[in-house]
């Protein structure tokens, strides 16, 4: 397993065992690794919400990105085929909803999808996950393999990023409808509707963490599983920089020009 | 799992079955992804070769690469853990004595923490893995896990890098010998032991794949995880190129000026 580092506060108890921090002031170290590692901070991002996007650049990104997004499921589910306790399930069972969807209609990754096609990707192309980085796939199958692994506590720790994710999903659609002509209601579907969607899981999954993180050890290592889910998103932002912006494209990943969906008849 | 793609070459029989490629033919393939994607292409090497690293280049590769040496003989006690020939237990097992050494001599990994020692870091540091990037260690992480996971033929094929390992261990000797101060018969030790380990690792390894992919499936499944293993090699350079050669060093990782030794008495 990757070993996240902990930076354990140690409050000595006259009895010499330390004790777990007061709920609030746990909530708030919590949400401190938010303002410090979330990938809200990371250079990519100000330049995709600031309109300095090369139209390459965002197909790296919507490319590379699916990747994370088409593994959401199957982190959801891997969580689910752990949980022995069926309330539990039933409520995260959920997320699997909302980005899988129907089988008609589908979900967050078909509207991810329809943001592939607005800029100009072929749809199954993207979905194939061809030229996706080695980098980010290494990255997202840590998150996957962490969830799978890990205590449970710290699973659900680790989706607690989703807590800073509603301010970045706001930034975005004003930053690409401001700027990007392939930007509207359609393209930015996914981003829409999970301004609804993650809240509910945010308020289930604190206070799940906050709940049964009822020891210092408990709250460190769901600190560090936070902790550790930033480092998977900032690296594949890292990785997109590196590839794309700075051109050090990696072997095996995604050259502009290939995967672009056929002109549409009569365009 | 990461499904590492792979590049199909399609001979169709008579039968309408498709048959293995010829052994020598086989093996040309295996070499030629070393050609195209081996990280002796990589940018870094040649800096670091030519001299053009700066000394917390060079401790930044030192540090972030000790995750990979540290892992190896997981790597291959992950391996052996699923071997059920005792003969082939045997073999193996070599490659464990290689890195870990006994206990009071050491092996290649201690090896590696003098050259840690020689550019100034304190070898305690490099060993606890602090500092790592996190990049760094999904991609290694990524390597332990399809060796733990993958069939055994696959991950005897990972191994096959190590094809390729002489000559840029030739080639890094001579150019640390050259450029860097540092450079010396104990700090480059590691290198220098690998010239002699790595044949008869390569030797047998290669047998076994050749031998083993017996089917053009297998032969394929068998090259996607050399392709694999050169992504997981060259996206460890791609973090290191960006977080200290470029200068975009991700939250958590190692600064210049941590983790350096103290200075010797009298020194």
């Amino acid at each position: 397993m990757t070993q996240p580092a902990a930076s354990a506060p140690f409050a000595e108890h006259p009895s010499g065992r330390a004790q777990p921090q007061p709920r609030s002031e746990f909530e708030a170290r919590l949400r401190q690794i938010g303002a410090e590692r979330y990938h809200d901070l990371h250079p990519f991002h100000a330049r995709l919400h600031g309109g300095q996007c090369s139209p390459d650049e965002v197909r790296a990104w919507v490319i590379n990105r699916w990747q994370y997004q088409s593994r959401i499921p199957m982190k959801d589910a891997a969580f689910l085929s752990r949980v022995e306790d069926p309330q539990l399930r039933r409520i995260w069972r959920s997320r699997i909803e909302d980005h899988d969807g129907g089988v008609d209609e589908g979900g967050g990754i078909r509207r991810w999808l329809a943001l592939a096609q607005a800029v100009g990707l072929d749809p199954d192309y993207v979905a194939s996950g061809k030229g996706v980085m080695a980098a980010t796939r290494f990255a997202v199958d840590a998150y996957v393999r962490f969830v799978r692994d890990m205590p449970l506590l710290d699973a659900v720790a680790a989706s607690l990023t989703e807590m800073f994710a509603p301010k970045i999903h706001a930034q975005r659609i004003e930053g690409l409808l401001q700027h990007y002509d392939f930007a509207d209601d359609t393209s930015l579907s996914y981003f829409k509707r999970r301004l609804s969607e993650a809240p509910k899981d945010v308020a289930f999954g604190l206070n799940y963490v906050l709940d049964h993180a009822d020891t210092l050890e408990k709250q460190d290592a769901a600190a560090a599983a936070l902790s550790f889910k930033t480092d998977v998103l900032w690296a594949q932002l890292d990785a997109l920089w590196n590839g794309y912006v700075e051109g050090n494209t990696p072997p095996g990943a995604w050259r502009p020009g290939e995967g672009m969906a056929r002109a549409q008849a009569g365009a």
